[in-house]
């Protein structure tokens, strides 16, 4: 695919500066660029780059523009702008349509014949597939589970029973949706299992990174709203709900029945108990511990970053006692008050 | 499947109050309970619920039984209570017993009759399958490994050479067992494999969450005594022992060769590292650290929970600094005791 | 296999003490050793098992040797001559190379006729697999991956589309490589997916524990060096460059962009975020977070080891107000040098 820089411009809808016949066939690091390629510059870091690279046109901002003698496309939103260009000049997959001979497919699923299905994926009883969806090598989508349109199950992904997903939905390979849930009850010492009888939905353009697992709820449904970005090797237990887009960075752990508001971030490392509520616009930085209910919008962290071992070791020493040290101030307060 | 409320409560042994013929058909929560249903009623979160719920009956203590009109099950135990209901009203599943036609099994292994085994499921060698196991699409079952009965693999599942599962076992989708150990040796700054010779052992009546790992022993072999339930995630090291009816949450790894007593309970994101021992009956709470051996029975915790993000920063800077800080107040001490 | 103590120890170059003839048949552990096994000594808390073993030899160091009346092989690094002997002694995997009927191949791809691939495997378009390689049950190989020779894809392992895997590197079950990273950009609220077009590159003698993932780069490549040594459960986002022979524990998470230098050694949970560096030979303890570059070699850490669940909330109620009490002590100094 090759694409003047004017029509490109045309289709992503930003402003050009320079050669607007500049012929463009794909995307490239300003470091590493070639001629033909188009970079992108939003890191100050890499100002060293911009001025030496050989990429035949830059996306920029229009401040950063003023500094770069290049063909420019000048953009508020410089990595949105990029993600349109790179969107647009991506070698489009060469998927054939179809079944292939090894997929076991139940006789009653209902199945657009659109869909692409790929060697040794499993459908059980009475699946709906909508228009356009690929589902990729290895997966399994068991009984009663429903997909919308254009879903993209990747390799090795498993729908449990009666799971819902709705259009435009991207599954990595080893995401589990629809596993039980963690439900037990104590019986003298014993557990006993609780029968998870709920299920999962997923919303409209949701995208779920690689062997993460979303548990189905204990009564009712766990439930991921459209437009939520999920990273890998995420955890999500029972009856959660995550509202509308918002973002979920890797390794995160979400305990049963949280909800999770609207364009939330939450960083990776992040673990939440279960049975609060997480309001709209919440960021959650990397590695922190949500223990309750968060009912103002904002920045909240409780990551400690790494210190020399040595130093840390005698700070943590000091922070086991740190209630002594505490008791310690107020009595030399009082002492002094005294005097 | 309905039942007659008195014939429900005769089957898992409890107290009913109230209309012993009202017919029930399935389970719900209080708040979308519809006539037909029972519900149960255990976190006092949800009084408002309770009082306004449509369920024809509701599972409760004695104590909330006193603020409630309708129909009752009485129970000590009230989510046990529920999970015995539950499973009791559960629509049963309709497996279809027998060998899928794709199955790969070799001729020598040793398969009971009444197991199922389903589509592109795959038995190696030597293999032994009690009674009544189900063996889901696409998992992998390796050589010399043997099942008791009525185990569970849901689909995708990876048991490795030689490991042993008791009986009632249930194994989530993405599950590995028996994968090597995380043994390396150092020669003069390259690392050497060591061989894991062991295996794995799971008592009866574990679960295991959908994507945990548990690796083979070293020399010897990782134990999960009966009655074991692991939660999503998890990651179990080579030779770690887990004793019998501990629970553990989503996203806990624990290292090589530690040991887990019984009746324990370890809350989501827990670290524990290896060579080290915890005896029974110890609590954990989640996203703790623990780093020594356990020697008494109680509840540990070490998670910081987030503040708002100024504020965090502020404390954590001081943190960084603590030790001096403690040297301080030492030295303050001193002046003062001097005047 | 059996081996005299003479042979064993001229294959992989030690030190003998005592019987040369000993008769040789496998490994164990010290406190489990029959006559005809060697066993090895490195533990100081397991010395009373050194003392009682059966082993008919036992590998140990100089010293150790001295306190020790038995066969010995004499080592300056005991574990990894043990790992040297487990791997001689080690039977050998009786693989039937050859392709099984249900393997999915297509007619493009250049595989190696010593080439073992099992039941159910998938291999895409343009693949190239060298000599020796075992493509594992359930295994999918996307479209123009290339392996070389001898790497091993234990069972369940998905390769997406462009990964180059070099030599004698070994997957374990569940691990994803190639997925795509998480790059998402914001359109006034709204996420928009940014293309994945970089792949991973794999160096030799790499191995990758179960279930671990390990993202393509958004332009260019994700590259894991020779000789790493990864554990499960371990996210790699895009474009990380983790450098020659570091070894990772379980359940780390590494953000995107991350440079890790060689020699490294990171410990079990550790949160690492993007676009820093690390120098070569730094070590981080277990369940520490990073969030700077680190421009020193040593040892790193932020874990905090549990407490007694009710001293810990103490401290950490304290930890919560730390700059406010860093503030009543700098006026208490004050205060005092003015007396």
């Amino acid at each position: 695919m090759t694409i003047k820089l004017h029509d490109l411009v045309q289709e992503i809808g930003a402003e050009l500066r320079g050669d607007s016949d500049c012929i463009i066939s794909g995307v490239a690091t300003l470091q590493n660029a070639t001629p033909g390629t188009i970079s992108f510059f939003s890191n100050r870091k890499y100002k060293q780059y911009l001025l030496s690279t050989k990429a035949s046109a830059v996306i920029l901002s229009p401040e950063d523009a003023q500094e770069f003698k290049g063909n420019a496309i000048i953009s508020q939103n410089v990595y949105l702008t990029y993600a349109k260009v790179a969107t647009l000049l991506k070698p489009k997959d060469n998927v054939q349509a179809g079944i292939h001979e090894s997929a076991k497919i139940s006789s009653n699923s209902k199945i657009d014949p659109s869909v692409t299905i790929c060697a040794n994926a499993i459908i059980a009883e009475h699946v709906e597939i909508g228009k356009g969806c690929y589902i990729g090598p290895g997966s399994v989508i068991e009984n009663n589970v429903s997909l919308g349109e254009h879903v993209r199950l990747v390799a090795n992904v498993v729908l449990c029973h009666g799971v819902k997903i709705s259009n435009r939905v991207i599954l990595h390979p080893g995401v589990v949706i629809g596993s039980d849930g963690f439900g037990i009850a104590n019986d003298k010492g014993n557990w006993v299992k609780v029968p998870q009888l709920g299920s999962v939905l997923i919303g409209d353009d949701v995208e779920v990174g690689a062997n993460t697992t979303i548990d189905r709820g204990a009564l009712e449904d766990t439930m991921i709203e459209e437009g939520v970005k999920l990273d890998n090797q995420i955890q999500i237990a029972h009856n959660v709900r995550i509202g509308a887009h918002t973002a979920i960075a890797g390794c995160v752990g979400i305990a049963g029945s949280a909800i999770i508001g609207r364009y939330c971030g939450i960083g990776g490392g992040v673990g939440i108990l279960g049975h609060l509520e997480i309001v709209d616009r919440v960021e959650i930085l990397s590695m922190s511990f949500v223990t309750q209910s968060i009912t103002k919008p904002g920045r909240y962290s409780s990551g400690t970053p790494v210190q020399e071992n040595a130093i840390w070791n005698k700070n943590n020493a000091r922070l086991r006692k740190l209630d002594e040290l505490a008791r310690r101030v107020k009595e030399l307060e009082r002492k002094l008050e005294k005097k």
